[in-house]
């Protein structure tokens, strides 16, 4: 845990440069834009400690699988998103010496990120060995109005010296991922061309042949007018730049304007990779950095409108929660159906930026109500586009018929995990898929995607558990066997409670769905059927007949589901219990003392209750959290979440607050003292949830906005702005009363506390806070 | 499976050269001495498909631990045997030209691993691309009688020319594991020096710092007569040799006498290594090669006359079991306790060269009833040796008090072992290692072991299972969560019968030892228990009261033990209803099916009743027999013999003679198409308890030889002798009767089917063929 990072309701501020946190300030002040991003490297030279890392949506390499003991079924490669081309890069040199924060003295160092805007801010004062101060000062984004660009401002101030600054613009492709399993480096140089004032560097990933250009333009300003320079290049292996040479006198200022762009070949022709690049290039340097950088604050000021959270007399949550929000927006921004959301981000390697089940349980409840409905949708078609791939995932583990088991991690709809109980076990990801296409049809009332895309998706889903779950004469029941469930503190289990809850539910709402869509069009459902040879009456029979004879486990005694076979054969102990030197468990225990321990990584039988809330009473859901919250250690950024809500729900906002907590400054505080290897971008879809469906306790029941919400006690107030079917709400929770104003131009019905409110265009409400009793 | 070799009842024969049997021929012609071992690579240069392998026993490098995920509690390394300095080497020229099997034409090839005499040896006639013809005749031998030295006579015949055959003995150690994982090469130069006809290499392992030194003389004869030579030193990175140039005429024979040793550190002062190097090989070329090939076949005869199976009537299984045998003695002679039994000896690197409970499970009963007791004895003080290690392990996994588990895979007594389900779950290895205490005292009578050693690793694997098993209060009883049994084709599951039963069993009899000891001597016995700080009273209350109250589960309907929790919610198929093309399922299926399915890999329940057969009625183990068998699909190489010897008991003759033939001939036929790999050693001795407990039905009661033996249909008959408590008796079965000669001095009680017989000092019994009706 740290607590270097001022505090502030717009900003991410560091002051003073401590080399030992600069890798997880790089994190944290990481940018993108949905398409491209990068950690927040230094522009120029730095020998000290750092994680390098740009990255291009999409661009990836086929790693090749380490393991130590191979199990028939695991993946040959693991997808890893790329460490590309270095854009940022410009080498000062002030009479020779290199200039590099970790060898010179600095002073006044301030980095800001300002979320406002999307801009990255970095200013120092530093003196060099040769005695030569220079006053830097750097603003850099990736615009999200033309997300293949990026633009640098980069000023240097001669602050006691004429003399000559040598700068060396460049862009340098021959880099690494840090875990490369076998330290090899994955591009490979197609072309490179440097001109007078501009850069292209063209890369093409090993194996699966992506390419890349890189391109950059550079504008040099002394004391603000334009100057003419003479440049010479600079070619390496994988690397092009020039140098140039500006003299100065003392207190000029020398300002370089770098322009880039990163195409890939996913967007474009190779062939005409370059000419676009240069193109796109032209262009951005016609336009200028100031109409550039209007665009994206502009682009930011769009998704604010939609997504902001104001909390109320708490700076610091204010921050967080913006900070969480920023970060979501800079990952994702749902244009391009063939993206999804690694959970790192931009941010660095770990998980190689792949897709887990994060997506659908955690983020698409944010995107739903933050963005356009596209946004979730192009989430959902994602996995329609990986179908296939789903389907012979599943094959090469001996299932039939079409059944589809979606990957727990993956790229471009292969699996690339390979540990044997999470790979082959942790199923319940494929009930996530079917759940987001329910919550996505449930929060935007587009019944269509059902035939559209949907419907198909479900099929594969339920064929799959069909053959999953096999009948035990023994128990004259269907039992599912040898899965791990969401607490991967339990693995090859029996019968694990979410995971058949989630089967169950999944087979009856794809008959639901089939039924749905016969309704609909019957000509499209035959097509549909026709095409994935679906036998309705056998299929749906044997569908039917799981429902009705799976095996739930329930523990009558305690009056709770049980999440598993023989949870309650082991010690029953509680955390609290547990000594604060055998925290946290995963760095202190071996991992078989820990899957034979009660303790629980995360929501699991808690996790079903919050997906299928409306099916249980208050009691059952009481009875449930009262047993396993106090047995569970919180060890994933993922849990608190879902303990929040469901301790909003049951009256614990002290308990809420505190869940609240613990994920919203997660990265800000490095919480986990992971955060130099990347932020955690998913669980801030969490920390979201936290607010929105915790403390405000929102909900969509029979396709209608529901608020149940509580005011921590810490805040004033807080208010957001939600999305919903065309309409944007902003609601305000004080501690009098609750306030929701419709912002668009039809009226509409909203829940608060149960009591149901008509809200005309542009109108307001206002109810009590407070639940009646 | 292949069927290349000739059968032979004394000789391993390969006629005629394929390169692709080569690496199979490599392991399965492996020489061996307990101290030194090597694959049947060949002398001359061969750029075809080759494993290369010398091995010294104990010599191990800790290689980084490689894993795709990391689990707290694994251990750093992987201790692996290390290929070493090829001492066999001579490279030959014939003008100019390199002799290579791989490029010239090979005619009249023979391959023969005298298993009598312990002497490999090799002869063909190459004809190489100058047209030059060469007649090779080569043998060799790791010496048993003097276990650091071996000796080579390679004798080439000039066929059809004049010429020069320049020669290059050498001795090279820049040498690599296959298996490396992270491509490392494992040794370091220490010295090198080469003389007119002596060559010295001491190399030092990396982190282990052991050091080997290496030594060779060479004494070259033409046509019989000694001749002196000019020698040219040749010295590389890691090798030292020297060119030879003899001048031949056509029918002239060049006889190279090449006379190695390999001196350890571990049996010498690193600073004497060198020195005491060259007198062993001052030694043994003054004594000369036919007088160490005298040694080697005398030494080699002593094994038999204890060892021996003599089978009649079917030659191809006289040479299986001699096979067996004859590996299991090259690779362990039990003179030290700091070795043991790796999985595949000297003929491979597969498994690391580690020690398993291979050797407890199944090595021990060979050598109890093969050798001297002292030799098992050191076996067991090997792990009498690693209490203290075994005591850090289990304290790494949580466990207190002088708890001890003992490693899955050692080399030095630490864990190597990376596979959490194995590593920290399969610890029935624990119970195996107080199993052969019990066993060895049975066998021997040596009751004293348990004061000497055998007690403090008993205490301290029963703290272990106290803490290991946990109280339930759901089932009021205790309970064993988490492991794995022999069946490694189930993983982390709850109450495994095997494991509970075997940790009861090894309650009760420490319990049982403690009681032993203090009767034997009060004072030791109270000196013992200081030294482990035992609370006598405490501990073995709780003991017994686990003892009373441990969950065992069974299944009243089919009338059998449980193989674990929820086995039988498992659907219920047969083996013999898998299609072929299922078939092996751990290449055919993914793991999370093979861990779902029903399936058993190795005798898992029954293992239990095969230790503990005394415990339980004939028709108990007809019971879970029928119904595990059928389940077992003897995917490990040590399932069949445990089956063979119950199916024995229960009077499957048929089936008997079935799963002794499943690993009789697994490496001579390479039946899994992974011999070349190296042979499966400690499965060997499976195949001889096939023979000896299964069809003769060998067992030590009540400190009595007993014997109930069934003869094979298809052999005439079969005999062996058996070593117990210093006298040695020849068993012979035929069609009509079972003779029993007792070859010593005192006169001793042998039951036959359950008749005593007094068998005089060298007299002989004839009893009748047949249990009595």
């Amino acid at each position: 845990m740290k607590n270097y990072i001022k505090t502030d309701e717009w900003s991410i501020i560091e002051e003073g440069f401590d080399p030992a946190l600069n890798k997880i300030s790089e994190s944290i002040f990481s940018l993108g834009n949905g398409r491209m991003g990068q950690r927040a490297n230094f522009e120029e030279t730095y020998t000290g400690e750092t994680l390098p890392g740009n990255y291009i949506a999409g661009v990836y390499y086929p790693d090749k699988t380490r393991v130590g003991w191979w199990k028939n079924g695991y993946p040959e490669y693991f997808a890893k998103v790329l460490n590309a081309a270095n854009w940022i890069g410009i080498n000062i040199r002030i009479d020779n010496e290199t200039l590099d924060l970790n060898t010179c003295t600095v002073t006044n160092f301030r980095r800001v990120l300002n979320m406002r805007e999307g801009i990255l801010q970095r200013s120092f004062t530093g003196e060099l060995k040769n005695g030569k101060q220079v006053q830097v000062n750097s603003l850099r984004f990736c615009s999200l109005a033309d997300d293949e660009a990026g633009a640098i401002r980069y000023s240097i101030k001669a602050l006691n010296f004429d003399g000559i600054i040598s700068i060396t613009p460049f862009i340098d492709g021959d880099v690494k991922n840090q875990d490369s399993n076998y330290d090899e480096k994955f591009w490979d140089e197609v072309q490179k061309e440097t001109g007078h004032d501009t850069g292209f560097l063209t890369l093409k990933t090993k194996k699966t042949g992506f390419e890349v250009c890189t391109g950059m333009k550079v504008d040099l300003f002394l004391n603000g007018d334009k100057i003419k320079f003479i440049s010479k290049s600079v070619e390496k292996k994988k690397y092009c730049g020039f140098d140039i040479l500006v003299p100065v006198v003392i207190n000029q200022t020398l300002e370089i304007y770098k322009y880039a762009a990163n195409l890939s070949s996913e967007n474009h022709p190779k062939e005409h990779l370059l000419k676009n690049c240069k193109n796109v290039i032209e262009k951005i340097a016609l336009k200028g950095f100031d109409a550039m950088r209007k665009e994206q604050a502009d682009a930011w000021a769009k998704k604010w409108e939609y997504g902001d959270i104001v909390i109320d007399g708490d700076v610091s949550a204010q921050q967080a929660i913006r900070f969480n929000i920023f970060q979501l927006n800079q990952t994702y921004t749902g244009q391009d159906a063939r993206l999804n959301i690694g959970p790192k981000g931009f941010t660095g390697e770990k998980y190689g930026g792949s897709t887990y089940w994060d997506t659908e349980a955690y983020c698409v409840p944010f995107y739903l109500a933050t963005a356009d409905a596209q946004v979730t949708k192009n989430l959902l078609i994602y996995r329609y586009n990986h179908l296939a791939k789903a389907i012979e995932n599943a094959a090469k583990l001996g299932f039939k018929n079409g059944a589809a088991l979606y990957p727990m991690v993956t790229m471009n709809g292969e699996e690339c995990h390979n540990e044997w109980e999470i790979t082959f076990e942790e199923i319940h990801r494929n009930g996530a898929i079917a759940f987001a296409i329910f919550n996505y049809i449930r929060y935007t009332g587009d019944g269509a995607y059902l035939q559209e895309y949907g419907l198909e998706v479900l099929i594969a889903i339920s064929r799959f558990w069909a053959q999953r779950i096999t009948w035990s004469d023994n128990r004259r029941q269907y039992v599912m066997l040898g899965v791990t469930g969401p607490n991967e503190y339990e693995n090859n289990v029996n019968n694990n409670w979410y995971t058949s809850k989630m089967a169950n539910w999944c087979l009856g709402y794809t008959i639901e769905a089939l039924s749905t869509v016969e309704k609909a069009d019957s000509v499209i459902f035959k097509q549909l059927l026709s095409k994935v040879e679906f036998n309705y009456k056998e299929e749906t029979n044997h569908w039917q007949n799981i429902i009705d004879h799976l095996y739930l486990p329930e523990d009558k005694e305690f009056g709770i589901f049980l999440q598993q076979d023989g949870y309650l054969d082991k010690e029953q102990t509680l955390v609290k219990d547990l000594a604060a030197t055998d925290r946290p468990l995963n760095q202190k225990w071996s991992w078989d003392r820990i899957l034979r321990s009660c303790y629980i990584k995360q929501a699991d039988v808690l996790q079903g209750l919050y997906f299928f809330e409306d099916e249980f009473n208050i009691e059952t859901l009481a009875r449930n959290y009262n047993f396993y919250e106090p047995r569970t250690v919180h060890e994933s950024s993922l849990s608190p979440c879902v303990h929040c809500i469901l301790a909003a729900k049951l009256g614990h906002g002290d308990k809420a607050y505190e869940f609240y907590l613990r994920t919203a400054r997660l990265d800000l505080d490095d919480y986990n003292n992971d955060t130099e290897d990347g932020c955690h971008i998913t669980s801030m879809a969490g920390t979201w949830m936290s607010v929105v469906e915790g403390f405000a306790g929102m909900r969509i029941r029979n396709g209608t906005l529901t608020f149940s919400p509580f005011l921590p006690e810490k805040w004033i107030s807080f208010a957001f702005n939600i999305s919903f079917r065309g309409c944007v709400f902003n609601i305000k929770i004080t501690r009098g009363s609750v306030i929701i104003t419709n912002q668009s131009l039809t009226s509409a019905e909203v829940f608060v506390y149960n009591k149901c409110y008509d809200i005309g265009p542009n109108e307001m409400i206002e109810a009590p806070y407070g639940a009646p009793k």
